[in-house]
């Protein structure tokens, strides 16, 4: 038996996942544009899905999408202090077009409050044009130096919602709403759990009053911030001018906000599920849900498999549906299963001659490998319950991963001592640590030596209740959430 | 009465043009980048039902979607000599970024082909690899001096398909059946008539053997090529070195082919069917495709009003149907009804309470102004029908306006008065001119003198079949479209 093309997860995790994903045809490094990637057909038609599951959600929430300008001009970045100093050293500046040297250069957008901040002073006047409810699909640029596959690359694809209004409590809502957006979207269609919470003070977007997130544990026990929701305050609008007249006749600036997800979410996914044999999909958000093996050697014999097995996956949804045929010729039917496996989709059917005899066809689940006879008759109803079942055993999976591996420490002491058990936490042993702490950058900056970070202050506390800080004694809320990540 | 904020179309087309762009909430200057725009809620909302439309056929006829970077590496362009040459002169350059100034340029990109040649060279060996049906739905950038919303803006979002062959012959029936695909969307859906046809050798794509186009006639009577397929034949094979052994096991260069259509088309749809009132939307592509106006004076009015109105609304198919109820408080009917004929909505119901005590409702049309009384309990199949009469009308009104401005002339003298009878051709008056001319560089540079072109040799000739070239007198095989043009 051939090797295998993946690296054993226990053995390198950073070396099994980029297998995992060139492996899944989900994306290559794209070495002549620095840090930038190729999204290949499979991870692409992921990317699709959790699109189209957010933006049903979006618009069911009232918002509209629309199109802001690829190109920002420098000036404009700096007109927020805050938000200048967080991106300038990750900017691409154009400096030449249309043949000539341009008098202003333009950055590539890393993100369009700037801009959008330009328009939405030219658009709101009145409380009537209150709240503005926008969210852009577009690729946006950060130059890294480091970069992996889907998790951090210098051109990602996200979308950007951008909302203003006309109070600090409404504006609030809408940044807690998104947050539960995101969360429902991860742990719902992507069986991710996550923990939803305020990121702090050190650790918040630039520019922003307030950052929450949402941060998924993946397989290594590293945390992965998958998601943002931003309360700007009136920072934004003060910086650009976007002033509207309150009913009370009086003028005041509007309160914004800003939230945003990335095919990051794609690399958070296959962290989440996969294993040494490669991809593994939720069937919510797998693009082909099921394949049908056909398995033949004479030509009668592929006449009569084929047949059935088309029939089978046109009452079982079809290609719209997600249900495929394998029908490539010059492929053994063992090198189609590794093909399906690897491209981590949910269930895979065998059916050849003995089966055609039989009336059963045989079910493969990619999640844990077991295979079962069933009648042919039962497969659509079959097909159906198993999904489910994947989807839920996946989805508590990880939550109990999550659970298993979020320990309490009480002291500065403990907290170093669990984040050390594994040092690069890059084969297993990564911990979310719950830990009583203050919100205040000195304490950022004392984790920060741990290689980890704060995560976020979580929205429940599912521990003890408040406490002392551990580094500085002052009465804390509840316990944040230490570690290493990504 | 207030003036209407919509230029007469008859007094001014290209002013008429913006002011139902900007009236109907589809897009705005971003003067502040220069010739881009932000496009808004509801034209980004008819990109998306396009986009939608595309996709679907894009992948039910075997394509993928992916996505490669935004940054081409500069000296990519120079690999194919008419591909720089064409492109070199629009490119927006990126020189610094991270902080650094870079060793080699990056452009951004002014279509693909150079950077998925790069890609297709590591991807194909043999032509079991091939065919590859790709396609990627992306923001390019070429910046152009002159620009008007949609039609031509230095930013704007497209899709490229690009796919590679092992013969011409299959590649050159990937050429025609997207081209078809194309015509389909914009007849069908958009309920624009097109030509479809073959670029003279002066126009085709730089880097391309050939091209073929879908040519549309605006109001105007000026011609706007609504999409194009090109057949590359070997050229960006030969440049990137993209060779694959064959059946045979000879090695051979890969034929490739791209085709494209983008954000333009919105601006065709504009310019084919609005009027003095604002946008005109076929309901196909109407993301909106009826509301009700609630009409009421006493709060106990309202809440009845209300009531039927969103029942029926419902019973039409509701929000996700594109059924919307107008609840909007503080704007009088009148303004309500000024709002969604000049966002192009095909109908709009007036309910008030006469409509509730005698069971009726009125319809307006979007597209003739007229006004029925109809019973509520016919209101479902009333407006399904008349939706299908609006398609029907608007693609059948469009295409007798093609057939009444395409003439014949069969002299360079004929040609050229016709299209000087309106010089400017705005205000309506330009023509489809139909005339035998041979395929040769310098009878285009010649039409060209008439600040017209040749648009294409249609597939079909509707004409009558062979004649000698106006220009040169050589046999040519059927008349072509020379038209003035966006």
């Amino acid at each position: 038996m051939a090797e295998s093309p993946i690296t054993a997860r226990e053995k390198d995790f950073a070396t099994w996942y980029q297998d995992v994903v060139l492996q899944g045809d989900m994306a290559e490094p794209a070495e002549i544009v620095k840090g930038c990637m190729v999204i290949k057909p499979n991870g692409y038609a992921v990317w699709e899905v959790i699109q189209r599951e957010l933006d049903t959600r979006f618009k069911a929430s009232g918002h509209q999408n629309l199109y802001f300008p690829l190109l920002i001009p420098e000036s404009f970045l700096r007109k927020e202090a805050e938000h200048v100093e967080g991106f300038s050293p990750e900017l691409a500046i154009v400096t030449i077009a249309g043949g000539k040297k341009l008098e202003e250069n333009y950055v590539i957008r890393p993100t369009s409050e700037t801009i959008i901040g330009h328009f939405f002073a030219r658009w709101i006047q009145s409380y009537r044009d209150l709240p503005l409810l926008y969210n852009q699909w577009a690729n946006v640029m950060r130059w890294e130096l480091r970069t992996r596959l889907f998790l951090r690359t210098s051109e990602f694809l996200w979308q950007e919602g951008h909302t203003a209004h006309s109070s600090h409590e409404e504006a609030m809502e809408e940044v807690i709403r998104m947050l539960h957006v995101y969360a429902d979207v991860t742990e719902n269609v992507m069986a991710m759990p996550v923990v939803r919470g305020l990121k702090t003070q050190a650790e918040r977007f630039a520019g922003a009053l307030r950052t929450y997130s949402i941060e998924a544990m993946m397989q290594n026990g590293l945390a992965l911030q998958a998601g943002t929701s931003h309360d700007l305050g009136q920072n934004f609008g003060k910086a650009f001018e976007v002033q509207f007249q309150t009913k009370e006749g009086k003028l005041d600036y509007v309160w914004q906000t800003s939230w945003g997800v990335s095919t990051r979410l794609v690399g958070g996914l296959i962290m989440t599920h996969s294993d040494d044999k490669g991809l593994v999909l939720p069937p919510k958000v797998a693009p082909v849900k099921a394949v049908i093996v056909p398995i033949y050697r004479k030509d009668e014999e592929r006449a009569q498999v084929m047949e059935v097995a088309a029939r089978l996956a046109n009452d079982m949804g079809g290609i719209l549906g997600g249900i495929q045929v394998d029908q490539r010729e010059g492929q053994s039917p063992g090198a189609k299963f590794f093909h399906w496996e690897r491209r981590g989709v949910p269930v895979v059917f065998e059916l050849g001659p003995r089966d055609l005899a039989s009336g059963n066809i045989v079910m493969k689940r990619r999640d844990t490998g077991s295979k079962e006879v069933i009648a042919q008759a039962d497969a659509v109803a079959k097909l159906n319950a198993t999904l489910e079942t994947i989807q839920t055993d996946l989805f508590n999976k990880a939550k109990q991963r999550l659970k298993d591996n979020t320990v309490l420490a009480n002291s500065i002491e403990e907290v170093e001592s669990i984040l050390n058990e594994d040092v690069t936490a890059e084969k297993g042993g990564g911990k979310f640590v719950m830990a009583h702490l203050a919100d205040d950058p000195s304490n950022d900056r004392r984790i920060k030596e741990f290689k980890a970070s704060v995560r976020n202050i979580p929205l429940v506390d599912e521990f003890d209740g408040p406490g002392k800080c551990i580094l500085t004694g002052v009465p804390v809320e509840k316990r944040v959430v230490i570690a290493k990540a990504y």
